[in-house]
Order: structure tokens, then sequence, then C-alpha cells
């Protein structure tokens, strides 16, 4: 079925036909790029989430510095406009730079060398004409599944999928999760639940407590790609649903939780349109082992480079809660780190039965 | 809905059994082990997979090197039984050891400190009770896609899920395939295209190349986890379905190939449930850069550490047939490599209209 991308190519004209207008007034055509160096990403306290701020390089055509590189992002807008108009299936960012990679006529040059020429242009032009990547058909590959009472239209083969008809197996997310590729048709749960990996992720799913407790549960097994959280973002705010993250009691499960919360500072540009500034950390938290009488088996001791990592992550602005500040302190103080998956020495269905509706019974969890 | 796991289950009862046999006639306890090292793995010539040889060494309690290992081994025989009879979800080999993990009574021995003594144990039972660690509801994280005219029934919800109804994601892989938790119901496929990489699959699958050439579409993205490798045998050996695979033309890529096919030493036991004999590599082949006038745009010089893996991989005894060994020997040659996501070069639906169709039509694969 086709796919509606009129939205991006009036985007990506408007970006030609402002160069163009500039070349007819025989100006020297310059677009304004955002930044998207570290010196302009900010949190942003009042939204909660990360953002990139507002200062903007000029990048021009009669410029020895610049001149390739302002043809080579008006190559790249241009192909996704052709590509977007024949409604061609999307493209990964290594396709995209073969598919531009060529000898240029008369010459030994190369429109493009190497792919990290292509990844940073391809970021330029997402926030140039304000567009993810995905909307520009360029993908990653996805990692996650999902399962739940949540019926999905797909829109470029025009299925229903029930998503609480995916058996052992879940909904495997796709790598496009766009209004106009996937869409939400009918939803009936209460909350979405985040679990950091995918063994702990199958025994919720095994135990179908996304039926019994009337949720939708998703793991982007460990570092979730940008197909989960912009996915997750979309149930939340479109079907405003609550989301609560279940993770390691390690700085490195603190940091993937901030990743779907507040998003990361690498893609500040994506991060305002994949994060849950309101999602709640359900744990692992320090008080979970003495509340839950986790056995000392599970513990293991932190090496130099946790306690490190932790020092870090207490800097962050959007660890600077009271809470989170004392989370961490905790963390330090208590010296072990805890996996979920050590949640199994106190009976396979113990974070089914107990820990999680515990935990969402009594609010037990930190913002 | 409950899983049939009496045939494991019987399996390790009688284990079991044997055990306190010995025991009862006043006798040293002990099992034989088929070993897993490399010096017992071989490639049989005559069914082209690789294989577990018979050379055994016998585990017994009574032995100061061996008693802990025993006791290790029966630990886990038992908490898997008992998991199995009490149907409760798989588990993964991280989580197992977490299961089993705790501090002997009156001592500060504990019963494991480290997965790593799990792991290999786990491996043992395999082999000894002839049940792959999927029959023992241990689990792999699995990471593919697949799409096409087949459906699949999931014996864990009862759900039939027809996989040409998946839309742009594709049917999650799930982690256990066997035959009493999932099974074919209804497939019209002619073939199976395994392809490497997410990317390439999801143009495939947005194309719909499996409704217009009938066949069955998968990739374990990159180096396939255990339960593709599986799945596919399954389709391949129950479905008589032929089986076409689809790689970069490098070392790395012809391996992934190896491994479908022939599967790998270091599971080698797994090695014969999952290969795939007579599957047939299609491409990408050193002929192929002429043959489909590839762009040398697509060429990659290849590094030193790309020829020496070729030349590893000459000398493995299923690399050792005579076309083999002419293409490995044209790719050094040829001096560069060609990934797969290249030909979007030559259009983005060059693969799925051109290039696999008349690969298929000439039958220009290698065995």
């Amino acid at each position: 079925m086709k796919i509606d991308h009129s939205s991006t190519i009036k985007k990506l004209a408007k970006l030609g036909e402002e160069v163009l207008e500039q070349l007819e007034k025989k100006k020297n055509p310059e677009i304004d790029v955002r930044l998207r160096s570290l010196n302009n990403v900010y949190f942003d306290e009042k939204d909660r989430l990360i953002r990139l701020g507002n200062k903007v390089q000029k990048r021009s055509f009669f410029n020895l510095n610049q001149s390739k590189k302002f043809m080579q992002t008006m190559l790249i807008a241009s192909l996704c406009k052709e590509l977007l108009e024949q409604d061609k299936p999307p493209l990964s960012i290594r396709q995209i730079y073969y598919a531009l990679k060529r000898t240029l006529p008369n010459s030994n040059e190369n429109t493009f060398d190497a792919q990290k020429e292509t990844d940073p242009l391809i970021e330029d032009i997402e926030v140039i004409i304000d567009a993810l990547r995905e909307e520009l058909n360029l993908i990653a590959t996805p990692k996650g599944v999902i399962a739940g009472p949540l019926t999905i239209r797909d829109k470029t083969s025009g299925d229903d999928i029930n998503l609480a008809k995916m058996g052992s197996a879940g909904y495997s997310v796709p790598a496009i999760v766009e209004k106009n590729t996937i869409d939400f048709k009918h939803c009936s749960a209460d909350y979405v639940l985040v679990i950091e990996k995918y063994a702990m992720w199958n025994i919720f799913n095994r135990l179908k407590f996304w039926d019994k407790n009337n949720c939708i549960i998703i793991t982007g097994k460990g570092q979730p790609a940008r197909a989960e959280r912009r996915l997750l973002q979309r149930i939340h705010d479109e079907l405003k649903l609550p989301v609560y993250v279940m993770m390691d009691m390690d700085a490195y499960g603190y940091y993937i939780y901030s990743v779907y919360k507040q998003g990361s500072i690498n893609l500040a540009y994506f991060s305002e349109k994949c994060a849950v500034p309101d999602a709640k950390f359900l744990g692992l938290k320090v008080s979970d082992y003495e509340n839950f009488s986790v056995p000392k088996t599970a513990l293991i001791k932190a090496t130099k480079s946790d306690m490190k990592r932790l020092d870090e992550i207490k800097k962050y602005d959007w660890f600077k809660t009271k809470e989170w500040q004392k989370e961490l302190k905790d963390l330090k103080n208590f010296g072990y780190k805890i996996e979920l998956d050590s949640m199994v020495t106190k009976g396979v269905d113990f974070a089914v039965k107990n820990y999680v509706p515990t935990k969402i019974e009594n609010k037990d969890w930190l913002d």
C-alpha cells in the first residue's frame, strides 16, 4: 500500500526551493544548520528532556570549506525526496551511502568516500527540515519485542496486528513506527512496562503478565534502538499510558532508564521525539534489596569502573533531583550491583507475581 | 497452555535413576560425558555437517577433581527437570545460574560462583541426555525476523500466526522453536531465502518479495542466534523447502553461510540439530561483479585481516570442494569485498527484481 510521505516531501522541496531562490537572485546559496555539537545540547528543566539549542551555523556553497558539504547535503536531500516520491522501501544509512556514492563526471572525485561523510549530514537534514530520519525513509536496525492488548494497523500492508496474539514471540518492533506507517487501532492497556533485557521480558510474556495486568510489555534488549524508543513515546503520548521502567541495579541500568526517559546527548534532536519524561523507574532500587529480601547470592561486587560510571551519572542534570542523588549515593555506599535476572533466585515467577505488582501498588518508584 | 515436556523430563529422570542405581549398588556413581573439545569435533563428509565424535569422559562423584562438577551437573539437571514438570517459563543461561547459586548449608561454599561454571555443564547435559538446551527450557536471546506464506501454531498460547500478515515488522523468531512449542500449520512457500542483514531483508519484505515469489524470507541480523538456525532447519527438513543464502562477498559473509549450512565447531552438538547441509550459496559471488555490472564504487579494498580470514576459511573441511576452493581463490585475487547493501547503487529494487530472481532462475549458486 502507498505510504503518505507528502509532509516530508514538502519539507524537502522547500529546502530545495529556498536554495534555488537564492541562486536566482544570484546570491551565494546558504542554509542554516542548527549545531549538533555538545555546546548546543541542553537539558530542558521545564519539559525534563534533552534538547538541541538554537545555535546555528551557516553552510554556504561559495565557501571553500563548505562547498563539498553543501553539495553533499543537497545530494542526500534530493535522493531522499526522489525515493519518497517513488514510495520506495526505506534504506539503512549504510545503503543510502552506497546509493549516493558515485564518481563525478570527468573527474576522479567521488560524491562521498565513506559512510562517515553521509551519517552526520543525514542528522543535519533531520534538524534542518525538522523530520526524523525515519520520515526521510532511512532506518536503523530495530531490536525490540512488544506484547499486550494493543492492535496496530500497519499501513505498508494494511494488516491489523493484535499484539495480544503473538504467542511466545511477541511483535517485532519494525524499523519505522511513524504515524504514516504504523497506527494504533485499538488499545485497552492501562500502562506500559519496559523491561531492560529479553530473558526477563520473555518470562513476563510467557506468564501473560500483560493479560493478567492489562498492560503492554516491551524490551529493547539492553540499550534500545531508535524504533523502540520512538514507539514508546508514541504509545505514551497518543494512548496516554503511564510508563514504568525496570532495569538492573547498576550505573548502566540507570543510564538506559534515562535514555528512555530523557533521551541521549549524542542524538539530542531525536531525544525530543522519543523521550518519555514522566516515565517512572520501578527498580531495581537499593531499597528493594531489603524490602524484597533479595538473597546475598544475587550481589555482584561493583568494580572501579562501575563506581566511576556512577559518579559520571550523578553529574547529569537529569539525575540532579533530590531522590535520584540519594539513590545514586546509596548505590555507591551499597557497593554491589544486582541484575534483574537474579530475581529468579526467589522463584521463576517472583518478578511477575510479586515484585512488579507490589511496586506498582505501593507506587514505589523514582521519578 | 501447557507445553508437553514429557520427552525431556523422561531423559532427565533416566539420568537421575542411573546415578541412583549405582548408589544403591554402592558403586561410585559416574556418568559418561561426550567430550566437547576440538579433538572430538569432526566434519561428517557423508552428511556434510559438523558433528560431535564419540570420545567420552567419565565424570564420577568420588573423584577429588570431579566431585564438585558431578554435583553441579546433577543440580542443573535436577532444577531443569523441576521447572519442566512445573511448566515454568524458560530461563536464560544467566538466569539458571542465579537460580542455582546458593550457599551450601553449614559452609561458606557456594553451589556455583560464576556463570562460567554453569554454561559448560549445560552443554554437557545437552549432550548427555541428547536434548537441546531449548528442550531443557533454557534460551538464548533470538534476533531474527521472518515473513512469508507460513502459518505457525504457537502452543504456548494457542495462537495461529500467519507470517504473511506481519506487515513491515515481520514475525519475531521466538527463543524456543521446538516442536512442543512451535508447529507449522500451513505453508505454501516454494523455498526459503536467507538474507544476512536486516536492512536488505527489510527491502525484500517491504517489496513483498515473498508474496510475488512465493517464498519465505528470514534474516538473523548478521551472525544468527540459535533460534533462527534451528527454525531454518525445521522449515527445511519438515516442510521440504530448498534454502538459498545471500551474504556479503567477504570471508565473514562466507563464514556465516557455512554456519547456517554446516553449523559451527564450538557448538558441534547443536550443529547437528540446526545445520542445513544442502543450503545453496546464492551470492554475492566474485562472478556477480561482472555478471551484474556492479559499479566500482561498491568495491571495498580487502584488508590484511580479511585476507588472513580467507586463508583460514579455505582450510575448513567444508570449504574443500573444488568450486569453493576456486571461489575463495578468486576472491583473494579479486582483492575487494562487496556488501549486499551496495546493490542499492543499481536501484533500491535491484536485488529484489533482478539479482535474486536471475540467480535462482539460472541456478547460479555454490553448494
